[in-house]
């Protein structure tokens, strides 16, 4: 297939006239031309190197990989880097496998991270552990680029001989390692670097940015659903306050600081997490938009969404040269990336109206192995007419929490929850056969009756659930077991649900389909009371134990300050 | 050697800290580091690739090309692609041999175009002609990297032979053919670029930018001393006013014109050409900057002087990659670009303060092949007392002249200039053997006495003379022959000059003694009432006859629209 058009080619960053042949899915000539008249080029737009999205999770986009790729395309996406992390805490290499076998299903650039951090913590029950002989055997893969997000870096800073020897194996077969590392500086991001961790997508400030892009980080500008960094990144002013000692910022201070250069400090744009509502909205080429009204260049805007990405972890698409897989959408204009047409080696999957290729279902086993439970299991008994307890307090949205005390009745030795105080109970139902239950409370739900539960519950997926009383509790947990995993929301007037049957973080329907269900779900629990815009969200961070400072497991009701368990009942 | 520095790497559009090491003036190693801690790092700064000027005519500078390099690498500039087309105007292949020559004894990259258009019309007597011969001869030297700016484009679009021919034996080299086409469009311009010229720095509008672009030619920005069109080149509301039909500007029309995304638009940025007093103040760092406050992202402008001239002329620099020349350069911020030292073949040739190479003379032979004139050589004679005459109007730098015309008076025989009228006599003194001398009239440089004299008189740089009297007139000229070369400034109370005795064009002195002498000349020209801000460039145009609409050579006075000579009297 040879035809001309006027590509953008993202190694000389610049735009011409080009003949173009694709042979076997792979660019075989790219000629500049010049064109005798406009009229001539066969291609209407401007020819764009696909989008690479380099760090996300697609299991919050709560669909299968296949799944996904049947909306990405519409939006320009041809490739991602995704860190399976969340099924692989449900079902470890077998669920990281699977996620690979689906994706191969479909005409996508499907690249994968092996997680490093299974389970989070030693302080819930998770489906899997990976060690540093999974490790191995998952880097190995030629579907595997890169070691994904080390997320526990005072294992790294203290030396933890386990962690280190994951990122030994990764250095060892030559796959980047990504990092996570929210706040880290000085000393302890020195530690950090020197085991060759080389992306950090957690900078939240122009001056985390500028220290972690000095120290010879690449940085990711992050435009997610869950977290949106990227006000904060192009924020000087808030910046500037922070700094105390500017020269040690290096040569881009100045240009940064006093003439606000934004571009040479980013290297990447990603989603990390993307719910399907958004999902629906667009993907990298909203983003793309966003970063230039922010102050970036387009150029370099779309080079952090191809070349940038392709080059790091060494993917062979990205760019309009020969030999490189023929991955390439055809946009109205490069400011507005609408996407006129999306080809996958070579081949047309998305023709401006319509996806062009079928989404075979995810073969999912049940993986919620928990007995149904009754209302019982979810008393916090106390012998006495009230008591003091401890309570997370909980904001929308946020994965921090504060940590609360309320006094609450009780009735026939069971604490009883209090809507005029919005205290609810909050339980964690362990999925994978040990049939344990840990039971709290919580504030900031404003549920005034009935209750939600979700297999969605970062980052072991146990169930958890937020209720008035104990009925409707146990009402909810059963029917996400019913369902397979998936979200629920019950009173005494309805029952829905969402299931999500693939290790209960995704459904095999497609985004619009899951898209709406969830908001028919947060319709009828903002009919129960609830006042946050996002409560499965915020609910899923609540069992999410590194993040401080009260949060709950499996096991327990849990101290993320001092790392410990603590009581729920005071006195 | 080896070292840390952090790195502006222009293939991946970002900056990290690397570990360097040059070897025989190659880079032989760039690798990313971690930095254990900020103040590790060797360079203090950052390391960018030197800066490649890719269309200059060193001559304009009147300094010798080893002059120009000293000077040059104070700004960061370590590598030019010069076209020696005034020199071989006077001298031929010799006169580019020669520049060769002087250009290797000074550790700067000089690479060179062969002049496509020597001379530049039948209608002047000129030192040298280059036919296509001459062009094969020279196009195989490793030196030539380019065909230089093929400014006959009438030759192009009629079919001329040895036009033709000349771009045939540049193609079949595989030598990239530079452009000079100020304001072809439409078809004339498709047949231009059925030649595979590439290149342009004659766009003054947007519009004119974006038609040539999007018909593959790399636009050149050109920030130089005569011709400034950068603020033309980002007039947005100016070029939309020109535009008939926005659809066939193609896929860059809507970023441009709706969204004023410019960095799509322009490849290089070039000076074309850089007066003493200009070069002195600064190069391409300053264009650089001026280009980024006009709205292009800062990586993209060191890209359009590192990497995209590199790339298009194959040289090997303009990126700190393995393999590639060790030309670098430090700055302070890449905004700034305040260069604090300058490295070239992995030496230092700046340090901040002293450039660190001596310069040697430029071997010249006379050029000036002309017999001391007298004051009746300049004389125009009438029979009557009053006669009307045609006159040159021409303003300040401007190169194009209107046509005007002047009643005069006669004394004993000779017409007479009149400083009511501002009506000065011009000639042009024929240099290289044939002792031929054209007289004629101009208007605008209003001298009240004295004359002033230049060898520097575009395209065929004969002696240009502008006086009040023919014995001014002399007594310049013969100076200019003293000289060997130069421009001279003369009165009854004064003679200076400036010798320019390389091809009558350049001086083996410093930039800043050229400058100085320069400026006290301007100083004397201006206490002889001239009020142009440019004399002697304004004067150095009246005999370029390409540009409309009155010009003279020392064949006589030419009338640039019809292209044919005109009579100095009209009765």
């Amino acid at each position: 297939m040879s035809f001309t058009a006027f590509i953008f080619d993202v190694v000389s960053d610049t735009i011409y006239p080009a003949r173009i042949t694709v042979e076997n899915g792979i660019f075989t000539e790219v000629t500049p031309i010049s064109v005798n008249s406009l009229t001539d080029v066969d291609v209407k737009g401007l020819m764009v190197p696909g989008f690479i999205d380099s760090h996300i999770h697609i299991e919050s986009s709560m669909i299968s990989p296949a799944q996904f790729a049947k909306i990405a395309v519409r939006h320009g996406t041809t490739a991602v880097v995704c860190d399976p992390h969340e099924i692989a805490n449900v079902l470890g290499i077998e669920g990281v496998e699977a996620m690979i076998e689906n994706a191969k299903q479909v005409p996508f650039n499907f690249y994968f991270a092996a997680p490093s951090c299974v389970p989070a913590t030693p302080f819930e029950t998770s489906g899997a552990v990976l060690d540093s002989s999974d490790i191995e055997y998952l880097i190995k893969k030629d579907e595997i680029v890169a070691l994904g997000e080390m997320m526990n870096f005072p294992g790294v800073i203290n030396g933890d001989e386990e962690v280190l020897r994951k990122l030994e194996i990764a250095r060892q077969y030559g796959k980047p390692i990504d990092g996570h590392a929210p706040g880290l500086s000085n000393q302890d991001l020195d530690k950090y670097l020197a085991q060759g961790i080389s992306t950090d997508h957690e900078c939240s400030t122009v001056t985390e940015a500028l220290e972690k892009k000095m120290k010879g980080m690449k940085i990711m500008v992050r435009d997610g659903s869950s977290a949106m960094d990227m006000e904060g990144l192009f924020d000087i002013d808030e910046g500037q306050r922070e700094i105390e000692n500017p020269e040690s910022l290096g040569p881009l201070y100045k240009d940064i600081f006093e003439r606000r250069i934004y571009s040479p400090l980013f290297d990447f744009i990603v989603s990390d997490d993307k719910h399907p509502s958004d999902l629906i909205e667009g993907h990298l080429n909203l983003s793309v938009r966003k970063a230039v009204d922010l102050g970036i260049d387009v150029l370099k805007a779309i080079n952090m969404v191809t070349i940038n990405p392709a080059y790091h972890y060494c993917l062979n698409c990205g760019a309009i040269v020969e030999g490189a897989q023929a991955d390439y959408i055809i946009v109205d204009s490069i400011y507005d990336c609408n996407v006129l047409a999306t080809y996958i080696g070579g081949e047309c999957v998305y023709d401006g109206e319509n996806v062009l290729f079928d989404v075979p279902d995810f073969n999912a086993k049940n993986t919620i192995n928990a007995s149904k439970k009754t209302a019982s299991d979810f008393d916090i008994h106390y012998d006495g007419e009230e008591c003091e307890v401890n309570v997370i307090e909980c904001s929308d949205g946020d994965l921090l929490t504060k940590k609360a005390t309320a006094k609450l009745k009780v009735k026939n030795g069971v604490v009883q929850s209090d809507i005029v105080q919005d205290v609810l109970k909050i339980a964690v139902v362990e999925r994978y056969g040990g049939n344990t239950i840990s039971n709290g409370f919580i504030k900031g739900f404003c549920l005034r009756k009935g209750a939600i539960a979700s297999s969605v519950a970062h980052d072991s997926h146990n169930i958890i659930v937020v209720g008035y009383n104990s009925e409707m509790m146990a009402q909810a947990v059963n029917q996400v077991i019913d369902d397979h995993g998936g979200i629920s929301v019950v009173s005494e007037d309805f029952t829905d649900s969402l299931p999500l049957p693939i290790a209960g973080l995704m459904s095999n329907e497609d985004v619009y389909d899951v898209a709406e269900k969830l908001s028919e779900l947060h319709d009828l629990t903002a009919a129960l009371g609830c006042t946050l815009k996002s409560p499965f969200m915020t609910m899923a961070f609540m069992a999410l134990l590194v993040i401080p400072s009260i949060k709950i497991s499996d096991k327990g009701l849990f101290d993320g300050d001092e790392f410990e368990f603590m009581d729920v009942i005071i006195n």
